[in-house]
């Protein structure tokens, strides 16, 4: 791989990196076409990174199906998925991590310790693997997004950090590679976080004064707890780039969420609450 | 900095960096002299990085000489003397570091926690901004350089990390900018540190069956204490890779040492045993 990109570097070809974790959806596909438009060669990295899930977690679990995702990542004109092994990535002796201290510490790093240096450290990896002039990231993972631009920023890494908006259902759900885990009545009641997400805006719409960020968050967690079998994880309304909670609600509030489905399926949401 | 390498890299030279805290010396001068041999373009960086000074330690009075350095630098051939403000390194916000968790851990490691964490974390950022092809530090912190190799290695750095041997006053004393604090008395009191790899070396060259390193260091440790005002921080024989503990000395193992003189000045120092 690396060898490749030196390669094409040497061409003058510009390189995108799409990280991904695989079982692509039409979300992925969204960052590949990006990635498409924006550079002369598309590599997309398909690796579930053990080291960015704890204990009891999902990784066992967690879908995989190289085969199809190969004939996606075709599809729209990718060219090299690149699917290392994590034997080859964390060898025997491997002991070094990469952690950005205050980004990573709230939100689902409260629940996930360790989740974002594991995301981190691993991002680097792939970065120094394929030497990207430009790495696209979706929105959806909003604290993740948030983490990587800080770290390429505080470590004057090179590459650009582009975010990637995030791809919905028709019905509003935020597409995932875990929407593989709800079950057909579990789809409705996983509804619960974009209806959220549609009841701020209203809320912010409807107000002509700045509005308390703790009362949306309120209305939020109580609208969402009458969904059967979703319990908040946490709701939020933060800066966008410092990830430090809002007083008010204000142009560059995002609304940030964490909920699990029937204590099974844990899923994320977030949104920008003020139309620009 | 980084635009003047990538214009260089673009020429198809090879560029080196020498990672230093300036003050520079006859040990800073020969890394220089290797770098200039090994590649088109030298790049030395001068930055006393807070981030690796513990509270107490001597940040403040770390030797700072630029002019000099200047001079010295140039009279070798050295092509650019980088040297930023902490204020650019770090500037508000700035909340990333790279970790080595093992091997940064024992040793000067256990005495200064932290320490190797902001090596670690400024190396890396140096490594970006200076795209080196290879990079080349002393011997004479003989953990550090492990530690480096470790990251470079676990985050599939393309930079090659090259050792240079610690250069020595005729004395033996290894050449240190924090030589300086020493006064003319403690010069002489310093060298129990040289005297003491002669010691272990002497053990080795003397005994036919492998040696207990624990016997070789009680020795030592013995030795050093006869140096009235010289008290030893640590002294261990490790594996040179690993830095773990060796049972027997062989070819393979390190002698490594930190001693504090007089109570203020602490000065390490470190050597293979086996001659090979």
């Amino acid at each position: 791989m690396t060898e490749l990109s030196a390669l094409w570097r040497g061409e003058g070809k510009t390189i995108a990196l799409v990280p991904t974790m695989g079982s692509f959806h039409a979300g992925h596909l969204a960052l590949m076409g990006q990635a498409k438009q924006l550079s002369d060669k598309v590599v997309v990295s398909l690796f579930v990174n053990p080291i960015q899930f704890g204990p009891g977690e999902d990784l066992a679990a967690y879908p995989r199906d190289l085969q199809n995702d190969t004939h996606l990542a075709e599809s729209v004109g990718v060219d090299v998925l690149y699917a290392p092994s994590a034997e080859e990535m964390y060898p025997p002796g491997f002991q070094t991590s990469i952690r950005v201290a205050e980004l990573g510490d709230g939100l689902c790093g409260a629940s996930r310790p360790g989740h974002f240096d594991g995301v981190c450290t691993v991002v680097m990896k792939l970065f120094q693997q394929t030497m990207p002039h430009l790495a696209i990231f979706g929105e959806k993972d909003f604290q993740q997004l948030a983490v990587i631009r800080r770290m390429a920023r505080d470590l004057d890494l090179s590459v650009s950090i582009i975010a990637h908006p995030t791809v919905r259902e028709e019905s509003g759900l935020a597409m995932s590679s875990r929407n593989r885990y709800l079950q057909e009545e579990e789809m409705e009641q996983a509804l619960c976080l974009y209806r959220a997400i549609c009841l701020a805006r209203e809320m912010v719409k409807a107000s002509a004064a700045p509005l308390s960020a703790a009362d949306v968050c309120s209305k939020i967690v109580k609208n969402i707890h009458t969904t059967p079998g979703c319990v908040v994880e946490y709701v939020a309304i933060v800066d966008a780039d410092s990830l430090k909670s809002c007083s008010t609600v204000n142009k560059n509030s995002r609304l940030i969420m964490a909920v699990k489905v029937n204590r099974r399926v844990r899923l994320i949401d977030n949104a920008a609450l003020v139309e620009l």
